[in-house]
C-alpha cells in the first residue's frame, strides 16, 4: 500500500538521531509529541521479525520528558496520576496512568524518580507539560515544570543485553526492570533505563546531550554488529502481540484506566491526594461499561485501521477496533478492540467492519496467548 | 524532493472531510493538533498561483475546539490572553495570543464569543484544552471545558465571496472581517466566519454535523465551478509572503508576544486580570531582545526549512530562519526569521546557513512589502 507523503517543517521537529534515522532508510514516519518518529524500516514484518530474534536501535526523541523540579513535584505527580507513588525510590520508574477530575486519560507516562524533588514523566503523545503548568499555576504549587533536551534512544530485542554488555561492560547488566542508573559515556553520565516500548527487552538512554547523539550511536551500532544489529521502532504488529496500548490509538480522554485494563496501576481506595482518584474509584465500584480485549480477526491481512472500526454483534453495535495489524507467528489478524458489557469475554465471536468487508473476530484475552494456546480458539 | 512517508493510524485523525481530500488527490500531509492536514494538491507553487487567483477549499478539521462553557467561562479566556477581552460582543472573533506567567506564548487561536458564558478558542498545534483544565481545576473555577467536534472548513481565495454569495445568497455577504453568524444548509445552522489562515480573504465555516461534511463540501465545490474552485490548504509561500507566523515553526513556547511582533493584541498595561500579562508588561518596558522579521534570500529555490537556519553578520551568530519558500511573485526566497536587537532593521544584510550552503539576504518588514516597493531593497 503507498503511504501518503508528510511534508516535514521545523513544527514536525527533527531528533539528534534523524541523520542516522534518514542514513537507514526509514521507510514511514508519524509525528508524535510535535516530533518525527520512524514506523518502519525494511517494512513492518520485516522489522517484526528482526526485533524478535535480534537487537534494534530505536530514536524515540519524541518520548519527551516533562520535568517537575521543586519543594512540590512529588505533590504533582501524585495528583495527576491514580497510581500511588509513596513508595517510590530514586533510581525507580513507574507506569503511571494520568488522570482527569473526570476518569479520563490525559497520558499515560513512565514516571522517574531522579531525586526526592525532581521527577521526569516520559510521556506519550499528548502536552502533558501544558495541563501540569495548568494545574501548578492554578494550585500555587511550588514546582518548576518544563520539557528539558532530552531525547531517548531505545536498544531494543532478545540480544539488547549483549548489545549493552559489549558497549558498557558490567555497568548495566544489574538494572532492573523500570529501574536506572547513570553510565559514563565519553565523560557525560547518561541515564539508562532497563525498559522500552516492546515485549522483547531491552534499555532506553535518556540522552541528553545532543553533540553526543550520533558518536552514541555510533558506537551502540558498532557495539551491536556481532548481533544483527538493525535500525527500527515501536512495530505496531510486536505492540498488538504483545498488549502494548497506544495513548491516541486505543485509549484516548473518553477512556478511564480501568477500561483499558489498567486496574493495576489504580489504586483507587489509596488516602494519597490525586486528582482522578475519585472518579476511578466510582467507576470501579460501579464496574466498567466496557473493556479493552485483543481480537483475532479471521481471514488475510487487511487495510490499516486509520479510524476505529465497528464492532457488531450481527445486530447491534456493541464495540470498535482501534488497532490491527496481520501477524506472521499467530498467522492471524491480531487487533485491539474496546467491547462492551457483555462481550468482552475471551471466545465470543464478533463481526468487524474492516475496511475489506466485515470479518469474524474472536475475542482474546490480552497479552494474546502464545500461538500454541491461542490455537485453543480457533 | 520526495517526501517521507507518513504513517497513518488512528491517532493522527481524519476529519469527515478526509475523503474528498483524497479523492482530489493530496499531494502531502502533516499532522496538527494530532489531525491529518494536507500541505498540497497539484503543489505548492501551483497550489499558490490558484489560492491568489481564484477560489480554495480547505479541509481546516485541525483547527480544533477548545469551548468554555460555565459562569467562569469568560474569566478562565481572559486569564489565559494578554489581549484584553472585556469589549468583545457576541458574535465576534478575536485574535488572542495565549501566554504563560513567564510570558512564553502557548497558543495564538482566534477566541468567538459565542454567548456570554461560551467561548471557542480556535487553535493552533498545542493542547490548549488541557492547559485549561489545569488552569480550571487548580483555580477552582466554574467552567466546563471540551473539544467539542467541531471541524472547520475554509472557503479562501479573491473569489471566495463570489462562490458564498452563489451557495448561501446574500447572507453571508454582511458578515465583517472576523465576525460570525449562523448560515442554515440542511435544516442546520452553520456558523459562519470572515476568516482563515489566508491573506487573500474568504471564510471559515465550523462543521459541527459529520453527517452533512460531505453534502456541504460538495455543495459549495458546485457553487464554486463557476470560480474555477479547486482543493487547497494553508499555502507555505502565501502564508510568508502575507506574514502569517505559524505556531510550533516561527514562535514556540520559547517565545514572547511581543518579539513575534504581536504587539498590537498585547494590552500590557491594563487592569484585566491575566497570567502573562505581568511578564509581557516587564519584557515591553525593558525592550524585546529580539524580533521576527522577514527575510528575502539570494539565489534559487532551496530545500525545506526543517529545523532552523542560523543566520549569521559575518561572524556571530545573531538569529535563525524559521520557515523559508520560493515566492515567485517575488521572485526570490522569502522567509521568516528571528533577529537578534541590532539588527532587525529592515535592509540589513545578513548570512544565512541554509541547507543548500551560505546564502546572503536583505531583512524586510512584515508582511512583505508588494516586489514593486520591494525592489527598494534589492
Amino acid at each position: 500500500m503507498t503511504l501518503p507523503a508528510l511534508a516535514v517543517s521545523r513544527r514536525t521537529r527533527r531528533t539528534p538521531f534523524s541523520p542516522r534515522v534518514e542514513e537507514l532508510g526509514v521507510a514511514g514516519y508519524t509525528v508524535y509529541n510535535h516530533m518525527l518518529l520512524a514506523t518502519s524500516f525494511r517494512g513492518v514484518e520485516e522489522d517484526y521479525h528482526h526485533l524478535k530474534s535480534h537487537v534494534q536501535i530505536w530514536d524515540v526523541g519524541c518520548e519527551r520528558q516533562v520535568e517537575l523540579k521543586g519543594p512540590d513535584a512529588a505533590r504533582l505527580a501524585q495528583l495527576m496520576t491514580v497510581r500511588d507513588l509513596s513508595n517510590t525510590q530514586i533510581g525507580q520508574g513507574l507506569y503511571a496512568p494520568l488522570v482527569d477530575v473526570d476518569g479520563g486519560m490525559v497520558n499515560d507516562p513512565v514516571i522517574q524518580k531522579l531525586e526526592e524533588d525532581r521527577f521526569w514523566l516520559s510521556v506519550a503523545d499528548s502536552d502533558v507539560w501544558l495541563w501540569a503548568r495548568g494545574l501548578a499555576y492554578g494550585l500555587g504549587l511550588d514546582v518548576e515544570v518544563s520539557e528539558p533536551d532530552v531525547w531517548p534512544l531505545a536498544i531494543q530485542g532478545p540480544k539488547a543485553d549483549a548489545l549493552m554488555a559489549a558497549a558498557f561492560g558490567d555497568a548495566v547488566s544489574g538494572i532492573r526492570f523500570f529501574g536506572f542508573q547513570p553510565v559514563a559515556f565519553k565523560g557525560h553520565d547518561f541515564i539508562i533505563a532497563r525498559s522500552g516500548w516492546s515485549k522483547q527487552g531491552g534499555f532506553e538512554i535518556y540522552v541528553d546531550r545532543a553533540d553526543l547523539a550520533l558518536d552514541l550511536w555510533d558506537f551502540l551500532w558498532d557495539a551491536g554488529r556481532p548481533f544483527n544489529v538493525g535500525p527500527g521502532c515501536p512495530n505496531l504488529i510486536e505492540r498488538i502481540e504483545g498488549g502494548l496500548l497506544s495513548y491516541g490509538n486505543d485509549m484516548t480522554s473518553e477512556n478511564n484506566p480501568l477500561e483499558c485494563g489498567l486496574d493495576r496501576y489504580c489504586h483507587v481506595h489509596g488516602s494519597f491526594e490525586s486528582l482522578g482518584r475519585e472518579a476511578v474509584a466510582r467507576i470501579h465500584d460501579e464496574g466498567v461499561k466496557r473493556k479493552v480485549r485483543g481480537l483475532r480477526i479471521d481471514g488475510g491481512p487487511l487495510k490499516p485501521c486509520v479510524e476505529p472500526w465497528v464492532v457488531h454483534d450481527g445486530s447491534n453495535a456493541i464495540g470498535q477496533v482501534t488497532s490491527a495489524a496481520w501477524s506472521p507467528d499467530f498467522a492471524c489478524n491480531v487487533a485491539f478492540v474496546m467491547l462492551n458489557h457483555g462481550f468482552w469475554m475471551p471466545g465470543q465471536s464478533v463481526r468487524v467492519e474492516t475496511l475489506d468487508g466485515e470479518r469474524g473476530g474472536i475475542v482474546s484475552e490480552l497479552p494474546f496467548p502464545r500461538p500454541e494456546s491461542a490455537q485453543a480458539y480457533a
